[in-house]
């Protein structure tokens, strides 16, 4: 155990899941219940909450158990994906109503925020996109998008705005699609108080190298603020244990994390559909902690040299040295 | 309208939906409203009903529709996936009860089915499979699966049997994945009324191009049961309206099923997320009835004589002729 | 035959290819050869060069052949890929010589094609990226990929830089990968005559859907300066005749080429592997100009309000009514 | 080093690569020169050679190399797919004439192999199947392919004759697509000499889990005859060096082959485009000893344990034992 780096979860994270076709794989959890299976996890210190309108009946109750355990609170996500009323979109919404609600909720995410003595929403607007051909006004949307993110923005300077990319899901095709595009977006946005959430899995099944994403999104205004952590096949955002399929990749990713000088959380997100989910994020932690400490194995220094070497064989040797040491 | 094929619907393809984040995009329905939706359908005139629990307790309701509607029941499938029983499994569970009852419900879905004057159970074994490495004695399970299988088939001859194959959802690996897989499977059960069904979008999310999988199918013994039928964008089982996507496909997949004699039904299976349902499958219904009705601007021999000069240039000709007329 | 747009198409799509494993699939062809085949095909008024070593020599005939024929030099592709050369990059290679050389080069492309009438080079950095993990210094090599072609731009004004995007091959990973990641390279090059060509083959392989690329590309500046065409199964850059696989996309597509105003050329960029070059383009042709041509069966103005509805049952009538007519 | 499997190598891997772009990314070597290339590189004791007329020449050279070094002919494989000759295919090519050349190639082969020592000779069918749509007769020439290569099989019960599998490329749908319809043909051609390659890179472009892919094929008749591995990011057969994208895989599918007894070779197959290919081949090798020597630190009976477990935890504490120990 190495304690280099800062966890949090995603509170549903050690409950039940469901799917499309199973309502419910587990059992339920109270939030109560939800908040002490995360108390039991090393190396887990921090939670990130969904704000369904559930929660917010709860919210004291977290407050206390935050003052309580010393567990951070690290960032409110905005609920702007699980019910209905978004199914064409939430900011980019048709319906100006639905945008003005849009923009409310992310308000009040952000001073709900503000109470937990947590400093970043996190929004992820998953229902903003398409499904089909000739359904949507890419121009119109986009713009709608833009405006009502800068208006949460502006709403305080205290809190920040981090908006995680994913190219589909549950729409077909999402308008925050990439890292780049996140990138476009948040320049269009104009608020210093605007970020990136990398999502491992999502930058995974859109292409991406995540660890050549930390440096895109570095590059461009230092605009990493928050990083999500799971595994998956490639192809869909299967959101499985953190190290169960790849393995290399996460070195890389730790480097330039490093390199970059990212000291923000990383928040375990997954959908332990069949698994119990305090001892998948469990699992998680300790393929993470691990991984990272095979990095101290060699010399940053050594690594940046073979990176300007831009030779195969050299990498290789590299990653074989750092997984396998000697 | 050429009223060529007959088609069916799953019931709850009229009605609303969920996934993984939003438990309801639209208003639930009972029974005997899906029911009423179904009959408002043209070009529709059967049904394929998904035996959960809660279905059977409206069996009678369904036998007394079916007698006065004159809509046909075309196959009865059996819930081996919407329950957490079925988490780790149904008939390639390794507990040997929960084995048990996956074959105790296969087999009492065909006594439903005949009582419904259905001459057809589906069998999908979407929870059949596994998520992760390590996860799963492929040798013991493919056993399991296949005695399963096998003793339902021996339950009553005159009810066949068609097994759907997807290679993954909602486990990340099905085994019962491919139109091969499904045929060497249909071989090693070896009972006359055991067949395959072809999901058009588990086709193609599996890298197959539908049409040769009929090909295939047929080959072996005539083994193509039952046709589901919907759109995706090849990736994912997106499940969209038919003929939303893609066209020339659909083309020569209704070519292959001609040539080679399939007159069974195609059921639409869809998941119209944020769409009224019965409008959806009314759309697929259109776009199905108009693109077979393309087909017969060419002679069926000179398409015979266009696929034996493997030349796209002629191929390419052929679409258009097909698709444009002229 | 509508005449509706201009379209060019690659000198060596007319000839013959190879692949990694088959050295030549046809016969070869002499730049005169290849130029007359051009000649010969209805609806081709254009041509687009990629500037080898051996075309280099055979520039006198071509602009002979084009003073003669009329036929207008689109644009000058640089040879930044099919060179041992640039095999670890181009413009970000870590060799500040091969850099030198890069930038050369595409000087020089600037020059040819001002002298052929012609007012665009292209640059598609295919080498530009890296293959394994660890292998690149991916904040060292992005900038000197901006100062690179930034220094081309300002080479002269009148004329333009393309810049191709793809995700990948023949590298693993390319830097210049989406359309979105192209505009972020375009602002920190900061050149008005900087933008972007959007080749539909790379667009579907990225996942984005090329109607909404059209719509960014133009958002930001009015940044699309050229397009390629080709067809593909949205997994690997298949470059196959244009509407062999996809139909309602190029619908969707050219309604949003209208919808910004693109007026420049539509160049076929294919390969035709096993079949004769000359007619595969010519069926590419047929197949664009009728399919735009359907476009004019409904109202531009009807086409938008169908995008404001965002009701997915609107867009598949919508697309049954270009399509089918009536 | 641990030295427990035979490793061997295609000639050709340690040569020089070309791709559809650029012609020679490296130096030629001489046949004399990759002979010599093999001995350099440790655990390396066999080679795979494919049978193109050039490599016909230098037989007498290879037979005498393979006396002198010992180093074993591991298979001959046919030349199906690198001559324009089989564009439209080998076995199942329209043209009786080229199904008959097909056939004397792989006789010919055969005799070849006997007279290096070599019991197997390798058919890669990768230009047997199609591109277009309408464009091929999938009943027609599945039958001409089986009937090839049964007469194969049967001109001498000495040699035996593996099918490789590969869903794509160089066609964009080839028939010996996956493990499942290979063993579909095994059958059909009804001959003991008849078996399966497992390709890893193969395997995985096509959403297979390798080590499921041995126990399907030793399932039937113990048909896994040969190996061939390389690495990629799970889309393209990228043909990498071994074990620089997955780790974990790797050690699942050397469980998997120890299990079913597989105790045949296992052949690297790369594509070393801008790598030294001898060095990128002594990589590989590298690699997979100590990722085998790997799965030493825990018992089989223990992993066999809790694969009936079927509990996702418990897979990931034992892969996390077998990579890190402890």
């Amino acid at each position: 155990m190495s304690g280099q780096r800062k966890y949090s979860v995603f509170l549903g994270n050690v409950g039940s899941c469901s799917d499309r076709y199973c309502g419910a794989y587990g059992p339920e959890f109270s939030t109560a219940e939800l908040l002490r299976r995360v108390d039991g996890i090393k190396l887990v210190s921090g939670v990130d909450l969904v704000l369904t309108p559930e929660l917010l009946e709860d919210i004291d109750l977290i407050s206390q158990w935050h003052r309580d355990s010393g567990t951070a609170v690290v960032s409110v996500a905005v609920d702007h994906f699980a019910r209905s009323v978004w199914k064409q979109g939430s900011f980019s919404a048709g319906d100006p109503e639905i945008r003005r609600l849009a923009v409310a909720d992310a308000v009040r995410a952000m001073d709900v925020a503000a109470e937990l003595g947590c400093d970043m929403i996190t929004i992820w607007p998953g229902q903003d996109g398409y499904d089909y051909l000739f359904q949507a006004d890419y121009e119109a949307e986009r713009n709608w998008f833009a405006d009502g993110v800068r208006e949460v923005c502006r709403h305080r300077s205290d809190v920040r705005v981090s908006l995680e990319y994913k190219c589909k899901e549950p729409r077909n095709h999402c308008y925050v699609s990439s890292a780049a595009s996140t990138l476009l977006l948040i320049q269009e946005i104009g608020e210093d108080n605007c970020g990136a959430v990398l999502d491992y899995g999502h930058a995974l099944i859109g292409y991406e190298n995540p660890a050549e994403s930390v440096a895109l999104l570095q590059h461009f205004g230092r605009r990493l603020m928050h990083v999500h952590i799971n595994d998956n096949y490639r192809l869909w955002d299967d959101d499985m244990i953190v190290g169960s399929v790849h393995t290399l990749e996460f070195l890389e990713f730790f480097y330039w994390l490093r390199r970059t000088g990212y000291t923000g959380w990383m928040t375990i997100d997954q959908y332990p559909y069949r698994e119990d989910g305090q001892q998948a994020v469990a699992e998680s932690a300790a393929w993470l902690d691990t991984l990272e400490s095979l990095l101290d194995r060699v010399d940053p220094e050594e690594i940046a040299e073979v990176l300007h070497r831009k030779d195969a064989i050299a990498s290789s040797r590299l990653m074989r040295k750092i997984l396998m040491g000697g």
